[in-house]
């Protein structure tokens, strides 16, 4: 059978269970504008890019379950190996959709190599900055009921997630890191725009929470 | 007794069961704030309303338990006159403190007179605008588990919330007509400035979306 991106589409939608949210299916569709963007840009392999950005994150309910157990990441491949054996694809096409996949994710032990896996690393670390990744980091503070801003709570500790953190912290510590590991032109471009627009938005909310804005 | 406005503010504090979220005690702290810079500006009685501002919001959780049947300015200023009873204040700057706290809502039906219940109103309106309203917003739909971003719901719908309503409905349908709704000049000036930020942030959060910046 020839590849069928809606079918593709199709499949990896049904593997999100929590259809809102901060991190979901929602994400992997921005994530997939993304690495079209940055695809073209990087004359990347669009083909291989649509599936691999579809799929990437269809693991991530497993993890979750697994309470981290298990990764998403490493999971995720193999899945799309499997549900893409029925598919008629090159096998250096395969092979880097794979690849693509396993190696996406921040805290991986699989380095990016290929320029597709680098357009899809960058695309899905680009969703969470910028006025999205704002966005989202409040959005998952309200989701585990976490205060709402804590000016007395050093950014940098390095505890598990309690209600004592917050959007300003999920800046602090991980969000304001991100523009330093881009992979590609296009996408180092993207990140030190967004992340400009994250120092805009975080000094106004620092003075407005004083009362002096 | 003389007012003490900590032993006010420890009152007030103790009114709030919730100490997260997006709607709470740090909500009031920052209205205080908002409270002593634009009082300043326009020359208001701070005394006035350092206590209105810790007290405007006390009749909320009542508001919140009685699904809003009760309303919490109306409720807030009863309890505050029966609270303030034991301060020796002039019974001018106690009518006003309770007018303040009265008319501070949005939709309430009382309109504020006194220069302090316009500033009083100014504050607690701004403060669901610019970055710290945007972050609230975002952390209101994380708290109801709404979607993040849904483009096919018109904003303008008025239904009650439902989990398709998102941040950014939340600007377009209730944000972005708050700054026509300002009584001071100092609350206008800076109602048009957190408007304008909103209005950035929102046209790169929809960019951003579509994997466009």
């Amino acid at each position: 059978m020839k590849t069928d991106i809606d079918h593709i589409k199709a499949f990896a939608k049904k593997c999100f269970s929590n259809s809102n949210g901060s991190h979901n299916w929602e994400h992997t569709c921005r994530v997939y504008n993304l690495c079209m963007h940055i695809g073209e840009k990087e004359r990347s392999d669009l083909e291989v890019l649509k599936i691999a950005a579809y799929l990437h994150d269809i693991g991530r309910s497993r993890q979750d379950k697994s309470k981290g157990t298990i990764c998403h990441a490493e999971k995720g491949a193999e899945m799309a190996k499997s549900f893409l054996d029925e598919y008629e694809i090159p096998e250096d096409k395969g092979k880097n959709i794979i690849h693509c996949i396993r190696s996406h994710r921040f805290r991986g032990n699989v380095r990016p190599e290929t320029l597709e896996a680098k357009v899809l690393f960058d695309a899905d670390k680009l969703d969470a900055i910028g006025a999205i990744g704002i966005a989202r980091a409040f959005q998952f503070a309200g989701e585990v009921g976490a205060k709402f801003h804590n000016p007395h709570v050093q950014p940098e500790h390095t505890e598990p997630y309690t209600k004592e953190d917050t959007g300003y912290r999920e800046f602090r510590l991980k969000l304001s890191k991100i523009k330093d590991r881009m992979l590609t032109d296009e996408g180092r471009r993207m990140a030190k725009e967004r992340h400009a627009f994250m120092e805009t938005f975080f000094e106004r909310f620092l003075q407005e929470h004083e009362g002096n804005k």
